[in-house]
């Protein structure tokens, strides 16, 4: 039933193919190609194929850091990033795969890239990855958070998590795994994400400490953050301005610190009364990241974890150090998003962007949620899809989503579908609002079909045609009714897409000194049920 | 386990007591007092009790129509609306119910209905409803669409419908039956129901006309509006801006026409070659809702059905000339709302309730979401909920709830529960941006409880206490779980909130030179899961 494939548009090399969903539509209506993110499919046990193999070794950039099979670093001298290319004048194939996916010139997409302003997540060691591109002038995309906890989760419930949550549409996904196999699980989800994959390496870190944060040093952090570039993270979030005397600050608030690295990190610094190791190695951490192309993505360690914490000095002052930090980041031509809030009503939702984009000189933000109220834990992904909606609208580049579970347990696969289709429909609204083109395409063609009750059509285009067309059969079961004239809401009478088409049908012959004639040849508006 | 009751607050006699849900909170922690729309609860043969009977009767204003027991109608020369007391000065027993309920003066209540910025829907044959107020002042309203249809469901359905509507927080309900026993279910609802009920009266007209919109008259329609007016329905939606020269601005459209009252009286207009008789007749409809208190929902019709059909020039239209009617119901001291879109997307929410506001004299905003993208059916609640925070946020009094099966089928019990959650997370997300005083206190005690793991008073401080409770056990089902002092997504190491507290601790005995002691006095920032 469902008419969606997978088509392949090729760049100016062969190897530069990019997936997109075709939807085929009934009639004469031409097919509407969909963003796809789903990746190539693959057996998990061996993982998906190497794409960027070939692109990645045919720049001589990098090295196998143990000699052969193991994994990928710079070679000396050498700043293997997209930033680096991308201020070197150079279109790589990986910004070719996005400007095809997006619709723009490569040249567009090289000089977001080069101006900071876009990143494209792609650790040399993960070749499997599907080009993204995260950036204002770009679609708005979507993170899904995965892993494993020290209560519950297992390696293969991740893989397949990550695989769902492409499915419906993540841009990427972040493994925040805690618990005994951090290592494997990760390792696992890497070779099967045709995503970038985020994490926070100071979970990995605590655990190699005992769990006490107080042990936690920055050569334990180091050889963590190693360990991971090898493996092929993307991306890394990274709580380094969470500075000493910020703690203080959140101490009266109503929800103190809700990250966890942030969290983390106050606790270091209290106990040891030191600045922030991960603050002053950051020149240090540049010099690693910079040899995998992981992407920086500064984390908001005191980001507010109710409404009454938003927009907070803590919040702001550590927004400031991110700024600060992102500059140090782009002298190492290393890429930098900026994570954001968090909790925040309506109406303090555009300040946070536009401090973040004035204070971190238009680094890309990333933002969970926010949630706009604290009232309604089980429908969080609610209240942050209206929150992530907003700050798309106002420049946010990724929406990380939450689920239905968050504050109260780990999500489910059920919960992971939820979050993500909740996030789709903030991102897809968000681009709708910037007037981002081609983002009503598929809108206009949703609506043509409903309008023409061509329900089918009116499925395969959403985000969820199963459960569109569940809901659907619940009300109207019959096979027929999915090619019936009305809808089901308001039956076959009161239907009026129904009438309206008649009311086209008689405009088309003319709107005066016709009502006789329109009376005369069966005025009745409606298809009575057969 | 739910700590909830129901507590009453005596206004200035005693027989105006106004409902709140208390929540227990545990330690010393005062309760908390929560708008409660559920009613006083009974038993669906005998219906609720006429609270409002003797405020009704002691005004001395309305009468039996056709003798003792028969519905009351005001007498000859008496408007016995509250629009109508109050431009005369007169707090009534209504206003000072509302004025406790929202936390306001009386004065203040009867200052807005005065001038038209708010209404109070209460028909006097309707004393069983406890008033709530619709206004920009006031706390934002949800309603809730109920209903039988040609196609399916029964009259008992749909006052449990209705029961259920209210107990999950809808500050009035529709009924929007249509098919055989319109009537029959209408008054079941009204005599069950504690909060306002609306109707459209144009879809039992056009039953009686076997459903054909040509044969509809002035004749029918105000014949149908008398018998719900004498039934007790408080607010009529009302498509008398439907203009014949109006209809052609709309066949060109994605989605022509597709509110139903819309294109019923668009295909009356075309067929007869005539003007609205809705319109035409307005005044004459004027006098006969004067006499009950029906408060005019002036229908949007000619609203916009997709994303591409939004702020157009046939909505605007109309929406001028609901402006011109709302001074004409006015003058007959007939309390008016305006019905808004519909589909919107983001950027262009704020001038539907900008012109709204300019054009309709302030008169109260309640809009049907807008959804603020299409293509994602069977997840409308949420691409709704988006639209009608913002356009709660910009002044919108009330919002009208989608459900998952809109433009699918028919909301069931789940659906009805889906859709009013999701809208009280609207209209508390606005009242929180618009600074309602007081809106924020469920916020903060629902975040201190969840900051010091009194889970318990997390889940009975949310909106659906049942459905957070079942997702904490979803994770850790073990009842010390519910005292366990870190969260079920984190696992106890990680727990950030747990830190934070440790943190405060440590903040509370001297921030500087104390980290010595703080390593000394066991440095573990977390307690070891028993």
């Amino acid at each position: 039933m469902q008419a969606r494939r997978k088509v392949y548009v090729e760049g100016s090399r062969p190897d530069v193919r990019v997936p997109f969903a075709e939807v085929e539509l009934t009639g004469d209506n031409p097919p509407v190609r969909l963003y796809d993110t789903s990746g190539p499919g693959s057996d998990p046990e061996v993982g998906l194929p190497p794409l960027r193999g070939p692109w990645i070794a045919e720049r001589g950039d990098v090295a196998p850091v143990r000699g052969a099979g193991t994994p990928l670093a710079g070679v000396t001298g050498k700043r293997p990033t997209q930033i680096g290319y991308a201020r070197a004048g150079i279109v790589t194939p990986e910004m070719e795969f996005v400007a095809i996916r997006e619709g723009v010139t490569p040249e567009f997409v090289r000089d977001e890239i080069a101006a900071g302003r876009a990143v494209l997540p792609l650790n040399v060691n993960h070749p499997e990855c599907e080009p993204a591109i995260i950036g204002k002038a770009f679609l708005v995309k979507v993170n899904a958070n995965i892993g494993t906890s020290a209560v519950t989760s297992s390696v293969a419930e991740e893989v397949e998590k990550l695989t769902w949550a492409t499915r419906w549409g993540a841009d990427t996904v972040m493994d925040l795994s805690t618990g005994r196999r951090i290592h494997e699980t990760r390792e696992a989800i890497v070779r099967n994400s045709p995503v970038p994959i985020g994490t926070v390496p100071i979970y990995q870190a605590l655990e190699k400490v005992g769990g006490d944060p107080v042990k936690l040093s920055w050569e334990v952090f180091r050889d963590t953050v190693v360990e991971q570039a090898e493996q092929g993270v993307d991306y890394m979030t990274v709580h380094a301005g969470v500075l000493l005397p910020y703690v203080p600050l959140a101490v009266d608030r109503v929800t103190g610190i809700v990250s966890r690295g942030g969290s983390i990190m106050a606790a270091w610094c209290l106990a040891h009364h030191e600045e922030n190791f991960l603050y002053t190695h950051f020149a240090e951490l540049c010099e690693i990241l910079v040899r995998y192309d992981v992407t920086f993505s500064l984390g908001d360690g005191l980001r507010p974890g109710s409404i009454a914490d938003a927009n907070d000095e803590a919040q702001f002052a550590e927004l400031r150090t991110l700024g600060e930090l992102t500059g140090v980041a782009w002298e190492h031509d290393v890429q930098v998003m900026i994570e954001g809030p968090g909790h925040v009503p309506m109406h303090k939702i555009k300040e946070n962007v536009d401090l973040q984009q004035e204070w971190c000189h238009q680094a890309p933000f990333y933002t969970l949620g926010p949630l706009t109220t604290d009232i309604a834990p089980a429908y969080d992904h609610i209240t942050s899809a209206i929150g992530a909606a907003m700050i798309g609208m106002f420049g946010t580049a990724m929406l990380c989503y939450v689920t239905p579970k968050e504050h109260l347990g780990l999500p489910d696969r059920d919960d992971v579908k939820a979050g993500v289709i909740a996030y789709k429909i903030a991102a897809h609204a968000a681009d709708l609002a910037k007037g981002h083109p081609g983002a009503q395409a598929r809108d206009d063609a949703l609506s043509k079909a409903r309008f023409e009750f061509r329900w089918e059509d009116q499925f395969n285009l959403s985000l969820d045609p199963e459960t569109a067309r569940a809901y659907h059969d619940a009300t109207l079961p019959a096979q027929p009714a999915k090619t019936a004239h009305f809808c089901s809401m308001c039956g076959p009478k009161f239907c009026s897409m129904k009438i309206t088409q008649e009311l086209k049908d008689y405009a088309a012959r003319g709107m005066r000194d016709k009502s006789e004639e329109f009376v005369a040849s069966g005025s009745r508006v409606y298809l009575p049920l057969a």
